[in-house]
């Protein structure tokens, strides 16, 4: 099928329209028309290919909600119409130990994913959700429950993932204290998906400016990182920290804020770490970590989660081509606190 | 009771014969003549103020054992003759959480070290195990179990603990892929440990010339670190490595050895690391955490599984006149694999 939307031909180069095939429909895959894609901070990275790993033309986008056009012949779970959403994988092995547990994102033989990667079968290059259509297999297609937003939604299958996936694998339950660091895209969806499960939530930032900001996500407080006193006082208070900052920095403020044996999770930043410090490790038996977005069962778990509990990011509406200029704005962190961008302005060719 | 040992006067001077005075039995105390001390690498670290928090005269040493002399009137666990033993500890608040649960090292109140910290009550230093005599809080000394060589045991109280309680708190069992990485005194006790637990070892080193005593220890292989094929082949392949290194490094070529969800523990190293990537870390799931010792219970275990499995320490017996020597041969790791003071060099005042 053609199709078009805006791609990067080059790291040096603004996203522009860009015309494209998606594949003829196998049996066990569902076409969708794109009727929203949020914005990701490595939809940059990867159009400017700052980890090296960048394929072009690029078509960045792997939070993708839209509604079914067609299906294989296989296809049992969707049918034209449905409201549904890609995030940012489209296939794995399926067979190894691994996507056995439900854990896709960490195949043993490697996710596909969604954009700037290879189709298992045919080594086409994947193409993200800056598009008007989408074909998907099966297993890697979202359902948007009832009662969720459309057009607010898709972050979650990024931004809403990455910081869902930490929270239930170190186990975050009622009246746990989990602290933010970084309030952008992920940082605001880890406040409120936190906050939702009933954890005491707690920004960290470097100045006072965004309590109001926080507290209105459903955070407890505000705690100002470049406070000595205000950090000494929080010693050893949290059971979780998760990390959402996607620059190279210093994570050392944040270790004794943790309590004995808890963790220290990275979600937003790819790369060397600024040198850590081993004496709060081994004085409180704490813990660093990093974790990649969640598996598709975990993702559909965070969706209904999301659905049931009325969490929704906080997203300011774009049209396809003010994305250069989202870009810019996102580096500047100005965005409260996702950019989506409405498919139905995408012109056809 | 007058007694003495061998202190160091400043960070500048070797160690050399010191008087000084233990205190009075109280009702929950019990005295020993020390027969042993283990030579760890951190007593040459605390002799010279290489962390920022030794106190003079320092008096160093804690991997103690030795035969109890005389006990106050509340001690019911030991009596005069018994063989016994005193880690890095002599004290906690014993009210914490913490402490509660059997992690006295993890005390919040922070625990009493055995040299180069201040009793709980008077606040007068302590002083270890470079020594003839030593008064104890009951509920930090150990039992020496029957059937361990009393003349070799003493580094099982640091060495021995502070690798065994990271492969319990980490869940090592048979069949586990333990990396081991830095051979020196805490290392050659996680190799024979992890064995003893019917772990698969693996010894993680530069170079080929370990290999042989890798496998004399019980490690299944020895794992060339500089061989790029060798260690790409070793890709996830680890379910705990366990970093003994005592100085700054950079841990990077170990994290992507650790399968997905797998922890590096450092249990060597004080200080700052190199710069990590958070690469391996979030395509695996992994884990860095550091670990301390153990509890009082643990220790205990430790030694009881020691006796049982007759896993002994490899040491070098030295007079208490060759320890600035030792220490220099320390430095070099010119030791297989820990010097063991015999204290009955000491010669009387």
């Amino acid at each position: 099928m053609k199709t078009f939307g805006f791609a990067a031909q080059s790291n040096t180069t603004p996203l522009a329209p860009f015309e494209f095939e998606r594949r003829d429909l196998r049996a066990n895959d569902v076409a969708m028309e794109i009727l929203y894609c949020g914005v990701c901070h490595s939809d940059l990275h990867q159009s400017r290919n700052d980890w090296g790993f960048a394929t072009y033309p690029l078509v960045p986008g792997h939070e993708i909600v839209g509604r079914v056009t067609a299906v294989g012949s296989d296809v049992s779970r969707y049918k034209v119409g449905d409201a549904v959403a890609v995030g940012c994988m489209v296939d794995s092995c399926l067979e190894c130990d691994q996507c056995r547990k439900g854990r896709e994102q960490l195949c043993r033989k490697g996710m596909t994913q969604t954009y700037a990667d290879k189709d298992r079968i045919t080594c086409e290059p994947t193409y993200g959700g800056y598009s008007k259509h989408l074909v998907c297999r099966e297993e890697f297609v979202l359902k948007v429950p009832d009662g969720l937003d459309i057009a607010k939604a898709a972050p979650l299958l990024c931004a809403g993932i990455t910081t869902y996936s930490p929270l239930r694998t170190w186990g975050v339950e009622a009246g746990n204290r989990v602290g933010v660091v970084g309030l952008g895209g992920l940082g605001h969806m880890a406040v409120k998906l936190a906050a939702a499960m009933g954890a005491e939530v707690t920004v960290l930032s470097r100045t006072k400016d965004k309590e109001a900001d926080a507290l209105a996500l459903g955070a407890t407080r505000l705690l100002v990182s470049s406070d000595p006193e205000a950090m000494m006082a929080a010693g050893s208070s949290f059971d979780l920290i998760i990390d959402t900052v996607p620059v190279k920095h210093d994570i050392n403020p944040y270790l004794p804020l943790l309590d004995i044996d808890a963790t220290l999770v990275l979600v937003g930043q790819l790369g060397l770490l600024d040198e850590p410090s081993t004496l709060p490790l081994l004085f409180g038996r704490r813990r660093i970590a990093a974790s990649p977005i969640g598996g598709i069962a975990e993702t559909q778990e965070m969706l209904d989660f999301c659905a049931a509990k009325g969490v929704l990011p906080e997203v300011e509406m774009i049209r396809m081509d003010e994305i250069n200029h989202a870009f810019e704005r996102m580096e500047r962190a100005d965005v409260r606190y996702r950019f989506v961008i409405d498919m139905a302005t995408l012109a056809g060719a």
